[in-house]
């Protein structure tokens, strides 16, 4: 048995892999580009040539992965709204057929970096706690009373689609004023140049903005304000509901830092007054980029906690 | 041992109890109008006599209590917010010192309600269930992979704090925009009157208003249509954070049926739009004013899903 999981975390961006020892520390990272390509099978090898370049050949014995939703869950079977070319792929079955010895877990990357930070981050000292990832999209997952929370069809953990501002922007989900209409990367970007901000040529908008918005632009401001408040009020909604001792935030544009989650506090405060929401705190996740991939190996390394025991 | 728990449901109005049998069924039920008083011990005795008329002087040996909040628990110190006779009142001390030799378990009673309906009524099939409760507050209870979730401090479940309007009317809880804000019993009525509704001499002004809307009073109507607005909006936040099976609504105002169920429908499948959230019921209690008895009882006779094994 080896002393390490493959861990492996699939977003629309970029492929990462991992080995995770037992600790949680992370060795022999990797990464590369997602292919943008509507062959699967192309993804797929581009996949397992990351996976062996960690691997060294050596056959790892247990594989966690978090993958972009929606997917069918347990069974892996994935359609990662960013990665057109999957859909209902079976990439869990693909990864048992390849390691037919292993047990091999896959969940939604954002419960993925919500389980890592519970088990080695900013959460490791509580009970009760939700990830938030703001990113191109706005996603979450969920520890209640040490266990993952899965849902009906392991769909738990969406904070994204909790309605901030019922007559606010539709959202791609189908419904209007969901928390990722207002705060996912691309419509904060969009909201600004809306109101005036130009995006300069070239790098990635969000953090162009980020710097706008640092050099004291009022509409880059302004932009990172609403998204905060969206995300602040969304926050105390499931404090309230959850009784949590900790909300951890995390992803791209929480990189930000205090341009996104000052305003998210401020609103937090406003709207979680009950002294029981009012003891949890808000904060931002600890391990950085690494979390999906802690929290991917936490499944087969800390399956107690993290996978469910019918979910096999 | 005998076949039945005691059960006893302590609300702001009313005070009740009952013998209530391992499947379920509720006999020998009792109620009285609570006191008002600042007298917690007058309360106490009035409840400890209608106690004495549904155990008839036999001892029971498990007694379960659905109670209004906050409290603080396990430890069942209760301050009702309608009943402010009793402050820190050690309730749950106070049954173990008459029953030694029951296990005595308190709740809040949003929780009992859920708890009953989850175990014997409109949600006894589904595995993820949230209960609610709009009445003089909106209150709530979860039940998560078949067992009630508490959350840090017991306070799981308080839906009626979910925000649906952040620039709305203030909350009693010191927030603004929460869903009890807008579709409490009493914030309903005062809304109508506010817009020109005359309440009618006596009876109760809930009651009254539901009349009105029933015999086409524009007013009334739309003072239903925005609470049940408010509750869809809240709901579909919660189904999209939990994954929900069904959602079941209960409480005094929930007797209005059609009135706020209908426009809280149309809200729900306005803002649940993916696909899990489609695929939750939102359904009326089957247990009726019951559902707090039932719920308390199961407390103590359905203990393994629904009392956590840490809190006795």
């Amino acid at each position: 048995m080896t002393d390490w999981a493959l861990a492996v975390d699939v977003g629309g961006t970029k492929l990462a892999a991992a080995r995770v020892r037992e600790d949680g520390t992370v060795r022999v990272r990797a990464q590369r580009p997602t292919p943008v390509t509507s062959d699967g099978d192309e993804i797929w090898s581009v996949l397992l040539s990351l996976v062996d370049d960690v691997t060294g050949g050596e056959l790892p014995d247990r594989v966690g992965v978090g993958c972009g939703g929606p997917m069918h869950w347990p069974a892996g079977e994935v359609s990662p709204l960013n990665i057109p070319g999957w859909r209902d792929f079976p990439l869990r079955q693909r990864l048992r057929d390849r390691y037919p010895d292993a047990p091999v877990r896959v969940h939604n990357d954002a419960v993925a970096m919500a389980v890592g930070e519970h088990w080695k981050g900013a959460g490791r000292e509580a009970r009760h706690m939700l990830g938030v990832v703001v990113s191109t999209g706005v996603g979450g997952g969920l520890v209640l009373d040490d266990r993952t929370v899965n849902g009906s069809s392991g769909n738990a953990g969406h904070v994204g689609h909790v309605v901030v501002d019922p007559d606010g922007p539709p959202c791609a989900c189908g419904g209007q004023g969901c928390l990722e209409a207002i705060a996912r990367g691309p419509a904060v970007v969009a909201w600004a140049k809306e109101h005036g901000w130009t995006e300069p040529a070239g790098g990635a908008p969000g953090q162009a903005l980020a710097e706008s918005a640092r050099g004291g632009d009022p509409v880059a401001l302004a932009a990172f304000t609403r998204a905060g408040r969206a995300l602040g009020i969304a926050l105390a909604s499931v404090a309230a509901l959850l009784d949590l001792d900790v909300i951890v935030v995390g992803g791209g544009l929480a990189n930000a830092g205090a341009l996104l989650v000052g305003p998210t506090l401020v609103a937090f405060e406003r709207h979680a007054a009950m002294e029981f929401t009012r003891r949890c705190r808000v904060t931002v996740g600890e391990l950085g980029d690494d979390a999906g991939l802690v929290g991917a190996a936490a499944l087969v390394l800390a399956a107690d906690r993290y996978w469910p025991a019918g979910a096999d």
